[in-house]
């Protein structure tokens, strides 16, 4: 039986990952670890991630993560580890993949490298100067993993293009290195599938204006982290987003949204995000129907207009989660 | 006689900047100083920018500016100085101005710091360990700079609010830098205007759910790149989205545009941004009711739906400059 850590989080978080398990639940047997991180987390043990919240993710098959909220850097002082970027650091979590998909219109795929660029933590204050620097780091070897792992997702999705997302004009070293690591990998799989490359800021305005150009993006930490949030409001926002973080020994697999603190308790979050990402875990789990029979019951919820507010219905967080097992039992 | 340098550049550079001149020349007697720089002027001269341009910039009053081609990374091996960037930097052009309006429903503008982040080309490859790094520099008086311009610029321009756009979630000392001094100049403006902050990627998302959200926006270079970009999109692409980059001795005005490669030489670039951008060089010269009417013309231009096919209109370049300077005449 598969184990699945658990990580609630903060806000909706509580809310979206008790549904993602009903669902899970209806479709197989599986084992919950439940681990602590975030706000609440910092709160209560002063680390918003325990090592042994590390650890049990590490014992588990798959993580399955919810939100947090993190402490505003204007109001809190002291060290602070963020949940989300310490397990993707931890367990090696290389590729962050991150669905655009209104079971409508709109079928992309973000792909986002998950460990490089401004996300290493080299960031520092030059007091004397008065400047702060970050460091934004593209390795050969990490741009090679998550190119080819575009390429094989894409070939093995029976996707039809990947474009490489980058700023190589300005960025001519770092982004130039990633292009040219693109376009040699590229070559080589050119028998199998298409690509080619963009400017992020010539995309974020393409992605709006017409997004059938793009079929697999694949592109650096952050250009990825701010193209899929944008990405998500053609799809009516964040509610319909999941994403899987995966790496060569562990799958950790969230909803792309956040802990949303305004809606929080009120049992109106949109569970859909955290559904479609535990059905990624069921992929990532070789269970491929499963997967599919989630992603199919999703849909028909939507096609009949049974969502929370944030997509213009009226139903509740459960209510949904009612509907989707309705739909898997085949009502 | 205000003298303006004149940089064509490449491609519709070249097609749109005549035609911002015949209207400056039907509101005005300006001089025009020609110069040189794009990828022709490279292939001519061994330099996209030769310092002949720089000095005949910095004798003018201003610089009209089009659109130049960058050579591809992966095509150009020999030492590059992109034009528009050693302008802003030559000329020490801090604040980039980005309006985006579609003299309808949407009306914000994004003002972006033009001389920090990844843009100051602290950029370099370790051959050992095969990494490509570049520093994302954020300095305290470059912040306190851009921050008081953008709160002068929404007073004097009676906004309601200004933004801070930054991913100080992560970027905890560059970004955390940028988020505290902006919260402190915003506590001294607070009584004239409001303020507040969001993360880069949720902005990526609510530009296009919820512009209405924003009015002036303030961020660093990068996110102030690839979010004007993004806003274009929701007044239809590029075509009506001017820039003014300014200091505190020079100012550059540009259309956010490129040198489309791909529609040069036909005859159907849309002029608009460019016409735009040289209001708010009128602007910028202290003619602020020759700026208007310019504004206002093109918004007559618009209403009737005489424009050219990017924003789905038939008509050509010079048809548009056309029926612009007969709104400027009064017809
Ligand atoms: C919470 C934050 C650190 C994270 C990121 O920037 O990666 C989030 O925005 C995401 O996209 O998963
Ligand atoms: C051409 C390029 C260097 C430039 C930039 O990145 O600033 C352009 O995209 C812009 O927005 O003016």
């Amino acid at each position: 039986m598969k184990k699945i850590c658990v990580i609630e989080g903060d806000g909706i978080g509580k809310e979206v990952v008790p549904a993602a398990i009903k669902v899970l639940d209806e479709v197989g047997d599986f084992e919950y670890i439940y681990a602590e991180a975030g706000l609440e987390c910092l709160k209560k043990y002063g680390d918003a991630i325990p090592d042994e919240t590390i650890e049990k993710a590490k014992e588990c098959d798959a993580v399955l993560f919810g939100a947090i909220t993190s402490p505003k850097p204007t109001e809190y002082k002291g060290k602070y580890r963020s949940p989300i970027l310490t397990l993707r650091k931890e367990l090696n979590l290389y590729a962050n993949v991150r669905p655009i998909n209104d079971f409508k219109n709109i079928d992309l795929v973000i792909i986002r490298e998950n460990t490089e660029d401004v996300y290493v933590g080299r960031e520092y204050y030059d007091e004397e100067k008065e400047i702060a620097i970050a460091e934004r780091v593209i390795s050969k070897k990490g741009s090679e993993r998550i190119i080819k792992f575009a390429f094989e997702y894409a070939i093995n999705n029976n996707r039809k293009k990947v474009s490489c997302i980058h700023k190589a004009n300005v960025l001519r070293i770092t982004d130039g290195l990633f292009l040219r690591i693109f376009n040699e990998i590229g070559e080589k799989y050119k028998d199998k599938i298409d690509y080619d490359d963009y400017l992020v800021d010539a995309t974020a305005m393409y992605l709006v204006k017409s997004p059938e150009m793009f079929d697999v993006i694949v592109t650096t930490n952050l250009f990825g982290d701010i193209l899929s949030d944008e990405a998500s409001a053609l799809i009516g926002g964040l509610g319909l987003a999941p994403s899987a973080n995966i790496g060569d020994e562990y799958g950790l697999f969230e909803p792309v949204h956040g802990s949303a603190p305004d809606i929080a308790g009120k049992g109106i979050a949109n569970p859909i995000a955290t559904i479609l990402s535990a059905a990624m875990m069921l992929d990532y789990f070789g269970m491929k129907e499963k997967g599919n029979k989630i992603r199919n019951a999703v849909k028909r919820v939507l096609e009949k207009g049974k969502v929370t507010p944030d997509l213009g219905g009226n139903l509740k967080t459960s209510e949904v989660v009612d509907e989707i097992i309705k739909e898997l039992r085949g009502y």
